[in-house]
């Protein structure tokens, strides 16, 4: 898999959360996750153009405590539970630490996107926002 | 933003796939995309310990023929349309080309999963894959 070039990622905002430590997180933002604020780097603006108050939301964040060298873990709200593979969980600590969240947008406060029930902690990198597509992501 | 730590995705697999040209790609996988293996890297192989025929999983992507100077986009199925926002569209163009694929498991296969309607064309690094959660992606 040599003969692809470095994927690296655009730091395109931060998240800015009451939650600090990844302990307190909910494991989904549905889960009792606070509201977040999405503080996007003025560049990428434009990118948000048509994006309104009450659209539901992809958010894909860079877990960046996360532990890269993990592939088996134990589901942390059952540590009696067999170890099993990190593709098989949601779990923060894996090859690549990209966070899913699925929000709502609440508001737009200056150069930030409001959004409900995040779960991830306060400082995380935000690389990709996307809509949510009922056939796809629904069905 | 600096202070953020550089973001490199490790490729974990390559999509092998019937598509070749992005243009013949369908939007969306449920839009007549065809089946696909994701063959993986043996080092991340104890990552999908668990992981079953049937399963619904989301296989994250980093679209290497995209464009990343793009923050602004025509429906290209509509290019009649007004430019939006690329964080409201499932364009390819975008800052961080990740894209998000709702696949089944079909079957294994050595060392790749073969998946039904994959909307990646041959050669698209995979960077994850994830359970899909019902509670959480289909609320």
């Amino acid at each position: 898999m040599d003969d692809v070039e470095r994927l690296e990622l655009q730091v395109i905002g931060l998240v800015r959360s009451p939650l600090h430590d990844p302990a307190d997180a909910p494991r989904q933002g549905d889960e009792g996750a606070p509201r977040a604020r999405l503080v996007l780097d003025p560049e990428v603006w434009p990118g948000l153009d048509g994006l309104r108050v009450g659209a539901e939301i992809l958010v894909l964040t860079w877990l960046h405590r996360a532990r890269r060298d993990v592939l088996r873990t134990r589901p942390r709200n059952d540590p009696g539970r067999q170890e099993q593979g990190v593709f098989t969980t949601r779990s923060p600590d894996r090859p690549n630490p990209l966070g899913l969240h699925r929000v709502r947008v609440i508001a737009f406060d200056g150069n930030a996107v409001e959004v409900d029930g995040l779960e991830a902690v306060d400082g995380t990198p935000v690389v990709d926002l996307k809509p949510v597509l009922g056939p796809v992501d629904e069905r």
